[in-house]
Order: C-alpha cells, then structure tokens, then sequence
C-alpha cells in the first residue's frame, strides 16, 4: 500500500494547508464532482457505497486478477497502477469497473497482455512505437519514459505509438514527466461517440488532452479533460435519476440538441463547447488534433475507423502520443511562476463564497485527500459486487474493505 | 498583389472542387461567421460595406503606414502581411483595425519596431528568445523559422519568446510550419479578459491556440481559436443590434451568466465551454495551458500581470510559444491519411442540409475564396474612413477600392 501511495502521489502532494483549505471549502462539492464521473462512482456515507478499501489492497486486488488470466506480474502491475490511480482520483469511470474489460481483452486474445512495444523510428526528439498491441500501460508507460529521456537530452521528446490499446486516464502518463520536473502532455484516440459540429452522427471520440506542470513543493497543474463536453456516464448517472440534462452536453439522432437523458443515450456526445453558437467547432476541433497527433501521426486507426467502444472482435490499433518538454532549457523560475500563477487563482474571490476557484489537478487532489482521510476508497454496492464476482470467476482473493 | 496572394495562399489552395463546393454551399453562412468576427468587418452587399480593396493594395498600405513612423520596410512589410491574413481569411477584428494600435505604440516609443530578436538559451529542439520588444510578427516568424529549422534537425522545435508584442492572428506561425510540409502550432498570451470557473474577475486572456497540419493537394487542417467562447467583437455585435447573447458567452460582475450583450460588456468572457455544468473549467484549463507555454515557460508577464487591453502606459512583454513538428519522423503516409479523414469529415451527412460539415480552416477559405471572386477586401465604411484619416496622419498614400 505503501507503495501505491507513493506512486500515485510522487510529485503530488501540496502544501498540507492547501489540502486542507480544498478539503475545508470543497470536499462535499468534489464528492460530487468525483462521483458523477462514472456509474460505480460511490456516494460517501450514502447506502450503496462500501466501507472504504485501502488503495494498496485494489491494486493487489487488480493485479491479481490480471496475472490470473496469464499477464506477466510487471504487466499487470502496470495497468493495476493505473486503474487504481483513476478510482483514488475520483475518476470512477476509468478505474476498477474497467478491469472486466481487460480481463476479457486477455482472455479473448484481442489484446496481447506480455508484449513489449518496440521503437520503430528514433530522431532526437523523437520516436514511433510499435505497441504491438501489448495493454496500453505498458505502451503508454513505455512511449512517456522514451519522451521524458529524450527531453532531458534534445529539450522535448515527442513519440507517437500506434498498434496500442485503452489506456486509462490520460493524466496518468503526464504525470510521470511532471513528477520527473518536465511538462508532460499526452493524447489518445478513442472510439466514436462524439458527433462533429454540425453533424448527426459519432465520428470522433472523447479524445483526452492531458498537460501536467510542476510548480513548488510538489504542486502540479494537472489538466486531464476529455474534449467533449461530458462523458457518458454523467448523462447515464442523470438519466437514472429521471433528470433532465443541460444543453450541450448531447444530440438526438437528428442532430439536435436534446435535454432528455433518455434520448442523449441514443444519441450522440457533443463536442466542448457545445452548439455551434456557443463555439462548439474549438472542442470538435481539438478532437481533431488529438486524432492528428495520435492515429494520423502513428498510422495507426483513426476517427472514423476506430472500432465501436466495447466492439471485442477486432484489435484497437489505437494511436496514442507522448510529450516531455524540460522547462529548464526555457526561462529559470519555472515552478515558482507557476505556484505564483496557481496561487493567484486559487485565492481569487469566488461567484459564490462556497465555491472556490479551483486549478487543474485540485478536485482530484481533494479527492485523493478524502480517499487517505478515510483510510481507502468508497465503491458503489454494484462495483463491489461486480469485483466479487469477477474474483471468484477467476479464482483469485476478493478485495476486501476495512 | 500577386506576392500577397502567395505568401498567404501558399500550401493553402485545396482542389478547386472542394472550394467551389464549400463556396456554393457556404457563402452566406461564411459571411455571417467572418463578418461577426470584428466590429469594423464588412458585410457584402451591404449599405455599409465599400467596394472590395485589392489585397495587395491594403498591403501597400499598410507597410507604408508602419514605414511613416520609422519602422523599417522589412519590419513593416512582415507587420502588414499578418494584418492582410487577417482580413483576408475574414478575421476582421485582428487585421487593419489594429494597424493605428502598432502605429500608437511605435510613436510612443513602447514598443522597438525595429528591434531584433535574440537567443538566449539554445539546445537541440528548444530556444528562448528574447523578442527584444520588437513588433510581434517579427518576433514571430522569427521564433517560428527556427522552431522550423529545428524540427528539420530534430524531429521538433520548440520556441518560447518573451518581450514580445501583439502578434496578429497566430495561425499564420502555424501555417508558415504546414506550409513546408510540418505540423505548426502556437500560442500567445493576451490580456487579461476571461474569468476563470467560479470567478467574476477577468485574470486569463484570450489566449488562442492554433495547429496546422498538411493534407494532400496543398489542402490544411488550420484550427486558429481562442480558448474563450467568443472575442469581445461578437458580444459588441449583438448589443449594436439590440440583440440578446447566447448563455456560454460572458459573465456580469457578480459572476452571473448573462444574456444581455449590454451587461456582459461590462463583464467578463466566458472560458470555451460557458458554465461549470457544461464543463466551462475545461475551456479554463486550456487558456492556463497556454500562459504555461508562454509567459510561465518564457519569463515573461502571465495572467494578472499582464497590461490590461489598450494601455498603452507599458511595454506588453507578452510570452509566446512555436512549435514545429516534421511527421516525416511518424508513420510515413500523414498527407494521406490527413486528407482521408477531411474528406471523411467534409462528406458527413449535415443535421441540417444547408449546412455542411466544416473542417477548421474552410470558413477561412471560403472567405479567401469570395475576396479572390470579389477581387479585394469589403471593409465597413467605418474602417475605410479610419483608413483615409490614419493615411492622412501619417502623409501616406491613402488606400483605394476598386
Ligand atoms: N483513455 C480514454 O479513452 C479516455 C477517454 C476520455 C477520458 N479519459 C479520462 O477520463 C478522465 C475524466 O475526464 P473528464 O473530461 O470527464 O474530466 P473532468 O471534466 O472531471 O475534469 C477535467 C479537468 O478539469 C479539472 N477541473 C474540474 N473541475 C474544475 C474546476 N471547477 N476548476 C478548475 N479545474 C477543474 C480537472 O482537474 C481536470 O483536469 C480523465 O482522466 C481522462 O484522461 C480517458
Ligand atoms: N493575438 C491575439 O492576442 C489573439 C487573441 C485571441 C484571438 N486571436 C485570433 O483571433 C482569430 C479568431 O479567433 P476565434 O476563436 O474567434 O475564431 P473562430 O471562432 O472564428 O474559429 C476558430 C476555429 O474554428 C474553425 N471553425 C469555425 N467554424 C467551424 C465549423 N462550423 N466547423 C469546423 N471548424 C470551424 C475555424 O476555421 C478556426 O480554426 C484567430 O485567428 C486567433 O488567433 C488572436
């Protein structure tokens, strides 16, 4: 356990009165936030979320599991680190509930669980990867360690992979550059479900941007954001609960915008931004340029022609793309300009005094606050279940909570 | 003229099909999105509108102007290039209009038009340069031409400049990229107009990100936004009409989104996305990217210190940021595959059939396309009278229409 804290928090920790003021001023505020991010996503102190399960036990939980079903025990610590990383940040979506899914990606052979991705072009600055279809992080963890000793030499390392597979969250693999005192960017194509402005039907997907900075003590700017408005399942989370959702967020299979749940599930996603009064063609437009650096440069899949999300009959081939950049090879006084800008924002007055302005990366780290001040992570009943299940299926130890 | 059009169109033309298409189809629409963009632009066949200016002739115009007041003819010459672009792909707001702003800020010695920029910090794939508070665009292409022979080396060029000016529309650095065969991409730093999620003060600019990217047949993806909803024209549009403005767009001074164009001048713009429920912090996140890349990396002034709009008081010593990737270092076929998913794009069935599918870059050409039909530039009356009076200033030979 002692162990997944420190990766996950490696870089990350800020002052303890920073916490505390996010914790103070936000933690009710960023319970909902983080748990409208999936369909697991547990309510704290609400009657279908557990008792909390240390981070440490879901990643021996995780790996367990990936190991059981023939994955080599550095791979499938490599992926545990990420999906554990996505539930201790709030990011339910992207977490345990997604193991199934590489389980069956193993199991079925789609995916290649021992691979080891190979270097198929290399300049300075930069790198194509092979990912040769191997769990997307060890692809990911590979292509972003390539970048980061490339930036420390040349300045900026830049490698595009291709032939990869879901890759979790995409701050994940910032961070490591982040951690490491570089700015760290990463994308990655994914399957369609976000229409282009002025079109009815999904050709792009939810394409995340990541950049991740570091400033004082361990501070870090940490932008981790799909470009479309939201993701399924906070229409799915608002549909369940008969509410309607705000305008922006979908389309109905006529192209129109739609405030019905029901109707958004059957629809299609919109780009950040929304209409096109509202300049909803910039978040269709760097949807675009997610799919450029990644399938376009990799020549691997790309908008259009990325499998369906949960098709597993075929390979995703996805393409993916890695960015180091040594801040020192700039102006000296990077990170304390950055806690000077951070610090300025966070202590802006707010619109409404219990809302405080927050900086990329601080609803996560309130979060990750929560998760250590209550001694692990809170699931939904059915994850929890789910996770039994699975266990069982596979012979390997349930998870236990405390 | 000729030379205008070339240094403009190059890399630029697409098969002549598709501009016909896009001109058939969008015209009218272009005219509407190009002509909301500023206050001075000119609506064809409008009571307001003058007959067309050759490009090459507000060109002229312009370099004599900036030559009037000292600077000297290269300077000035790169100077009334960006402007041209400006107007000439229908950005009326970042084009002559602000040619009397330069003027101003030569005369009053705050900024050095014939300054020459200088490296400071060199390594393979990066620079900072020291833009000497020269005119932005010099400093630009500067930055970009070796971010460009470092990319041709490297793989990448990475250029972060500080002491810059306003520097004009930045998708001209990253076409200058696309235009030899790279993907260009670039950022600026701008005063402070956008109020961070949750803030009711402007601390942010609208720090525009831009990349461009070749296609086959000369054809470019070219997204050119800034990471707010809307410029400040669109809203001073709407309130000259007496006109409402959409929610997304700006804030009134308790923070509160409005939908009078009266009060949100009063206000502040709203971060691309609009409020926190359509994920308006995203939009935030980006413009924060951009003064990372910039004034953070570079040394220069970021968020609130930068000069406020319009004062003229002290220097601007903006950060701003070029980057020059060559594709030839990923998957060979990026033209290619480029092209493939416009085309993709571009031929999605329309939600409504009056309005086709846009890929970033064709409301620019086909607004390229009626100039080049027309024969030169429709201005409002207004800029034209301000044109006539400013020639009449400076003693230079004032600009004639068609
Ligand atoms: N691998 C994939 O296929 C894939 C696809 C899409 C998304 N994802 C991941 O899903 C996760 C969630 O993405 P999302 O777009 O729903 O995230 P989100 O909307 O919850 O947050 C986006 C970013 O905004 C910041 N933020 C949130 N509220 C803020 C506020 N009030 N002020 C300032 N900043 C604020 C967050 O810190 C974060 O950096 C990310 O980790 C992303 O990488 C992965
Ligand atoms: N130097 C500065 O300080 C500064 C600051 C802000 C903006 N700017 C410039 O102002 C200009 C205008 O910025 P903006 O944000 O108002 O631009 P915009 O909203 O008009 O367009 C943004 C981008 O979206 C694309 N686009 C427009 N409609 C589309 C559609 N229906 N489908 C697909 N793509 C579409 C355009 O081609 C463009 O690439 C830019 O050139 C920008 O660089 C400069």
């Amino acid at each position: 356990m002692a162990h997944v804290h420190k990766l996950v928090l490696k870089g990350q920790t800020v002052p303890i009165s920073t916490i505390q003021r996010i914790i103070k001023n936000n933690v009710n505020q960023c319970r909902k936030v983080s748990t409208n991010q999936g369909l697991w996503a547990a309510k704290t102190h609400d009657e279908n979320s557990s008792n909390p399960v240390p981070v440490g036990e879901v990643k021996r939980y995780a790996t367990d599991c990936m190991v059981s079903v023939g994955v080599k025990e550095d791979h499938a610590s490599a992926l545990a680190d990420v999906l554990v990383a996505a539930d201790y940040r709030g990011h339910y979506s992207h977490g345990l509930n997604r193991l199934e899914m590489y389980v069956q990606d193993i199991k079925s052979k789609i995916c290649d669980g021992n691979a080891i991705p190979t270097v198929l072009k290399d300049k300075y600055s930069t790198a194509l990867v092979n990912g040769q279809n191997s769990l997307g992080p060890v692809v990911g963890n590979f292509c972003m360690n390539l970048a980061i000793e490339k930036a420390k030499k040349h300045g900026v390392g830049w490698v595009a992979a291709n032939n990869s597979n879901h890759y979790g969250i995409a701050g994940w693999y910032s961070m490591l550059a982040a951690n490491q005192g570089l700015m760290g960017l990463s994308f990655t194509s994914t399957s369609p479900l976000v229409a282009p402005t002025r079109a009815k039907t999904a050709t792009l997907g939810t394409n995340p941007i990541t950049l991740a900075a570091p400033a004082l003590n361990g501070d870090q700017f940490v932008l981790d954001m799909a470009t479309c408005t939201v993701a399924v399942g906070k229409i799915e989370l608002q549909r369940r609960k008969g509410l309607p959702i705000p305008e922006g967020w979908a389309i109905d299979t006529d192209g129109k915008i739609t405030t019905s749940a029901d109707v958004a599930m059957k629809g299609c996603l919109m780009p950040l931004g929304g209409a096109e009064e509202t300049s909803g063609y910039k978040g269709y437009g760097l949807a675009t340029l997610v799919e450029i650096f990644c399938g376009i440069s990799a020549g691997a899949t790309y908008g259009p022609n990325i499998r369906r999300w949960m098709d597993t009959k075929r390979k995703a081939d996805l393409g993916q793309c890695f960015i180091a950049v040594d801040p020192e090879c700039f102006a000296s006084g990077f990170q304390t300009r950055m806690s000077d800008l951070m610090s300025h924002l966070r202590h802006m007055e707010p619109a409404d005094p219990t809302k405080p302005i927050l900086v990329a990366g601080d609803p996560e780290r309130a979060h990750i606050a929560l998760v250590d001040a209550e001694g692990g992570i809170r699931y939904h009943v059915n994850q929890i279940n789910a996770s039994a299940a699975l266990a069982e299926k596979l012979k390997v130890k349930p998870m236990k909570h405390i």
